[in-house]
């Protein structure tokens, strides 16, 4: 299985001039939120919390998310949560292309993963008639796609899942970054486990701070879980995210506008290549008109640094443009260069694509 | 099988007077190392890290352990480090009275645990002829007795580990606290991962900071494991870790002292009660003339927190007094207090003693 970290690893000590690889925002994280966090080290804010979260960060979560605080659990970040839930499941489906992260942690705790793929063709909607798994995960807004689906495409999915008994794990971390009316999966469902975090909205990618929602003794396993390995949160990361929430209103006005206009910017510049104009998050999944692995290291030898479509599915022909990082403007005109240099090598060299790599799902 | 967090967390409730329950170390965090965080944090360093560490980090530590660099991973405390290691093993070993944390992974991960008992009889050394299971975890000096094994005590159980090929998880958390000739077990005996943190000599337990040194493979899949559930570690707490290296020195003999007179003061207070005088950490495992948890509750109604024998495995009638609160000295009157109390009244009424508990190690 492809190995999206050690590509990351590589990416870092090349240190290309365009980072559109990542989702580390560029936005830096805003004064008040630092500040909080450093009061709170002076504060002496230093030792164990109880193992759930503060309960001032709770509540806070809970009061616009609309439930109660013991339906909230906080954690370094919304991937120990999702980690969580996989341990705790015996077979996992993943909507494809997603995530590389989901099935490298499956693959830690050896369960096998069930890949419902879509297509650029179709939108990207999944279309299933079995779950063949007791957990699924869905993610919307979508990375890489950045698609957020209608509650009637995703009807489909949920309507099956409900018939199929099996559990939905909703990852929303980009949910504040939709541009069009978005539905949380547990609006629609009743079996559903959110996980949400702090690193898109605020940028706060490196205090690892996530969260997730669920009913009452969901959230209980979840908390054995956490406190079995990662204890709690430091307090005063927890304290930034409470300053964090209190600007949340502003910040998701100004962060998403931000975001629309870059994703309307790139979407002008790569026009005429094949991709779904996003409507939430900060990626454009873009087919590639050759070897998507082969064209990111073009890309990268040339200072752009994105990542291939084989870091999120069996998707050789595509590429993963992260509208977050520095040197946007510059990097999509690099990007736009290569792909007209590539299709018209293509067009006067006949070439037919690269062979279709094979995905190994679950494999060890 | 007994939660010691869900006694934790009701203690936190209750707020007692004297803290000697968690392994929290009332000793501040040193002001050099929150203004270091501080930095850190106002220079913008919020992003992702490397996600074994960053390097200055890395190599700090392979230079005072006697190790290179890339044999030391940095993770978000110790304890997500024994998971990496407990969730890669088929079948676990532990010595037993231990931390409890360890079964509650092991329980997480749906791992047997088997269980090598030690008794205050015998000094809590550990005697085996056979070792079934592929990973064996120890822990000198030990959380919860304070014994530290001289080459000689420990040789034998090694010796076992290496005829049966098992690898040995080292928790050393607290061997910079040891008050006597310490050892690592990874000079004893080749198959050895060995797991530190910060949050003991530094008190850095919220930093949420720890590391493992192993052969380089090892740190490999290790890291594997830590990206796919925490991603890495805030890098304003890797740079705190820098700071409190350089003060390593200084801070062993200044806390390692301090830890020695508290270990001192209340072997004297306790004196005639039945223990082994700490050789490191800051721990006394003491036998109770009746029930030890109800004995740690009739503590808490006096204020005083510590946590029940039974947290510890098999160990009815005992409870673990942490030196490393606040309210010590009152805490440890109260204790002696009740001990003679429950001593008078067993001889008066004849009192026999609780009927022994029935550990259920590893089961669900």
């Amino acid at each position: 299985m492809f190995n999206v970290y050690e590509f990351f690893n590589r990416i870092n000590e090349v240190r290309p001039e365009s980072r559109l690889d990542a989702g580390q925002p560029d936005i830096p994280v805003r004064r008040e939120i630092i500040e909080e966090a450093v009061e709170s080290l002076r504060r002496g804010e230093t030792g164990y919390t109880s193992t759930g979260g503060i309960r001032e960060l709770r509540e806070r979560i809970a009061e616009f998310e609309g439930v109660s605080a013991d339906e909230v659990i906080v954690a370094p970040g919304a991937k120990i949560l999702i980690a969580a839930e996989i341990a705790s499941a015996k077979k996992v489906a993943v909507v494809s292309p997603r995530w590389n992260a989901y099935s490298l942690i499956a693959r830690q705790f050896w369960r096998e993963v069930e890949v419902i793929k879509t297509t650029l063709d179709e939108r990207w909607i999944p279309r299933v008639e079995e779950i063949k798994a007791d957990l699924i995960i869905i993610n919307y807004p979508n990375n890489p796609t950045g698609r957020v689906l209608s509650g009637k495409e995703i009807r489909g999915l949920l309507d099956v899942a409900e018939e199929n008994g099996v559990k939905v794990l909703s990852d929303e971390v980009y949910a504040e970054l939709s541009f069009t009316r978005f539905t949380p999966a547990r609006e629609l469902y009743e079996n559903v486990v959110t996980v949400k975090g702090f690193s898109k909205l605020y940028s706060m990618t490196g205090f690892r701070l996530g969260y997730a929602i669920g009913e009452r003794n969901e959230i209980r396993r979840i908390q054995r879980f956490i406190e079995s390995t990662v204890t709690c949160v430091p307090p005063f990361v927890q304290r930034a995210g409470v300053k964090a929430l209190e600007l949340r209103d502003e910040l998701i006005k100004e962060v998403r506008r931000a975001y629309l206009e870059r994703v309307r910017m790139a979407s002008k510049m790569l026009r005429g290549f094949d991709f779904v104009e996003p409507e939430g998050a900060f990626y454009i999944f873009l087919r590639t008109p050759q070897d998507g692995m082969a064209f990111a290291e073009r890309l990268l030898s040339r200072g752009v640094a994105v990542f291939p479509g084989m870091a999120f599915g069996d998707y050789p022909n595509f590429i993963r443009i992260s509208l977050s990082g520095k040197g946007l403007e510059r990097g999509l005109r690099v990007i736009r260069e290569e792909l007209e240099c590539a299709l018209e090598s293509r067009a006067t060299e006949g070439w037919e694509g690269s062979s279709r790599g094979v995905s190994a799902e679950g494999s060890r």
